[in-house]
């Protein structure tokens, strides 16, 4: 008997809809905000995120399923959306086009080999956007508008949003510096990870899981007392757009993002809800001025966020609100004799051709177990067809819901169904 | 300078629409059919494939992307949908639900390690329903039905059904045997993979691509040739069904399919339409009693398809088949001055949010500017609002269609718009 891998699951029909659900949303506001689809492969050349996301982050270093294929290409199923999308606008030289800024969206599996929890799969779907080639702060607005608008369009109101300015490289030199003063005398007390990092990237060493209770960690210098006045000022621009929507945020300035190509505005979207979980992080994001050129493209400046599918439905579970989805079936028909059944798959396969959902009975089930079956289904109008019926080329209709029962001719029976469904609107 | 991996694609926007529209139209299909959606891991067990794709089929000996994860499992990125839907119908004991068949589709992508060419990249995607539970050939019909469907009603005409019967268990025995028989005297004229079929599963040698023009080839006797009675009774009503249905199809003796699960009922969906390309076959697909069992679950029959959706995209580019995409954009909000500017993003926010589709500048560009980029994106309506306008709490609309112009209270704009979208009718 086989299972499936370790920290993937299935998702199964009464559990897609609510997939389906969110997504069709996070689609339709996407189209309101005119973001496009951009669609890039499940992996990657291992170099791409090594590059893109970073050589001294947890997922590079740990967390990344990395083989050879059949043509001994290093290949990496791919951790995270935004390399891929950078890459993807350098191949094909979006930059290029008119229009600018380029706004993408995408949404699909990303894989981290990671131990599994709630809320944390190996196989895991995000949903995430990019705006490629504008260093206007309102567009950082507009990006941490959409991500919000998304939780609260599907119901949630236990929402926090932190922001913080990672600020330019100027500013980020200056904290850096800083950084490294600060942690060097507590060096030898910090993990062997936070020691490397000190050398590597310093800033990392305050997304330590290990090391977060240290003493050093609650009085290390903070980025937003080094920000120049070009970056001051772009983060004070970022919290008057968001001013201008009513979106409430606390500025955060511990929030540093696990990846290590963030600059300027950086972002986090947690829930607050009564008994969520541990992680509580529902999504995150940020600006990432310079990736574009590190991978191979013009000076070009961008911002994104993604967002984990599997804790947005946490989230909606934990604060009870329910999807309005449509399990019911529309219409079911129910046959009794071995003509009225091959006439019944005919007329099936018409009403199918004509939008209207319908099913029947597969099993050589009798009529009691035919109507069993629609009811199991949650069917609204069940029409029967027996031999009789049929020689008089009628069909019955009845709704199941009233409990009312008509006869009608079998040539219009279509037309008739559709005036029920649409009640009377066609 | 880094690509997408050999084999694989990004999907941009002006592309991305078109594999929107025909997922939409499947998955309308499949509702109409009642499928339900199940959703499986990118990757699973290897062993899976192994033992549900068959050993002896190319799939498995050839293409197949397999590695070891951190945890040293041998892990296999899936060639193909169905061994992974009926490991989960056995995983999560689908077989016990009241109301049978169980109909499931899917759409996702699917990895085999080949030579790219047109129609066959290494990353593809299908769409695909597997109807479990039932042995009515009636259900044949149903799934042949709704694989015609998509294809005819995003409007293709040239469409080729072909099918056939590889009987049941007795019947293929006794024409294994036959094939054996029949291919013994030239074995040593085969190919190296041809002789090992011979040994262990015959019927692939009639798939063979190397030696397709081998005399021998054409002699073979045929599979309905060495059906017994039920399974030639199975097959006569499948055909009958097609008739009910007035689906039309050409029976060919040498369809077998590349899988090794397939009983019953085999077909295939052929573009005959000019200039398609080499590889005529849109999709795929048949019928596997024991496979369910073969993976662990209970006695089941089962029947499905596959189709690909590259393969669909160019049958409607080779039918010159467009389709009815929609990529104007609703609105575009053009500004003059500082404050008319900041007043822009909460405006842009609020229509957003009352699902308006809606852009603005972020580039800092001059009024005329921004027009060439409503112009670009297409745009139905021009909001137009400088510092004047503000001040009297006013806004112009454009109709860029008409080229007519109004002024309208800022605090109206939103349901005016949304008369316009929708002619009128809210």
């Amino acid at each position: 008997m086989m299972n499936a891998p370790r920290g993937t699951q299935d998702l199964l029909p009464g559990v897609t809809e609510q997939w389906q659900y969110v997504e069709e949303k996070f689609k339709e506001l996407c189209r309101t905000y005119n973001y496009k689809e951009i669609r890039t492969p499940i992996f990657e050349h291992t170099e791409l995120f090594q590059r893109g996301v970073g050589d001294t982050t947890d997922i590079v270093q740990k967390e990344m399923y990395t083989f050879q294929d059949r043509g001994d290409r290093s290949l990496t199923l791919r951790p995270e959306g935004t390399a891929s999308v950078v890459r993807a606008f350098v191949q094909h030289k979006l930059f290029g086009h008119a229009t600018q800024p380029t706004k993408l969206f995408y949404a699909g599996p990303m894989f981290r080999y990671e131990r599994p929890q709630q809320g944390r799969m190996r196989q895991f779907v995000q949903f995430g956007v990019e705006a490629l080639g504008s260093a206007n702060p309102a567009i950082d607005a507009e990006v941490i508008s959409l991500a919000m608008s998304v939780y609260q369009q599907l119901g949630l109101r236990s929402l926090r949003l932190v922001i913080n300015s990672l600020g330019d490289n100027e500013s980020r030199t200056s904290h850096r510096n800083a950084l490294i003063e600060h942690f060097e005398p507590h060096k030898e007390e910090l993990c062997n990870d936070c020691q490397l990092r000190l050398e590597k990237n310093p800033l990392r060493v305050l997304d330590c899981k290990k090391d977060k209770d240290h003493p050093s960690m609650a009085t290390a210098p903070s980025i937003l007392d080094y920000l120049n006045d070009a970056s001051r000022d772009y983060f004070e621009q970022v919290k008057q757009f968001l001013d201008q929507m009513n979106i409430a945020y606390v500025v955060d300035k511990n929030l540093v993002r696990g990846l290590d190509y963030y600059n300027h505005t950086a972002f986090e979207i947690m829930s607050d809800a009564d008994g969520f979980g541990a992680i509580t992080t529902l999504s995150g994001g940020g600006r990432y001025n310079g990736l574009v050129e590190d991978l191979g493209g013009p000076e070009t400046p961008g911002i994104g966020f993604a967002l984990s599918v599997e804790r947005l439905l946490m989230a909606l579970e934990a604060e009870k609100q329910s999807l309005p989805i449509d399990t019911n079936l529309e219409c079911y028909v129910v046959t009794m004799g071995e003509k009225a059944d091959q006439r019944a798959t005919g007329l099936v396969y018409e009403m199918r051709q004509a939008g209207i959902q319908v099913d029947k009975d597969y099993q050589s089930k009798k009529m009691k177990g035919q109507f069993k079956t629609a009811d199991r289904l949650k069917t609204k109008y069940v029409l029967v067809l027996g031999d009789n019926e049929l020689a008089e080329n009628n069909i019955n209709v009845k709704d199941m819901t009233t409990g009312e029962q008509e006869t009608v001719k079998l040539d219009n029976v279509i037309t008739h169904i559709q005036q029920l469904i649409t009640g009377g609107k066609v």
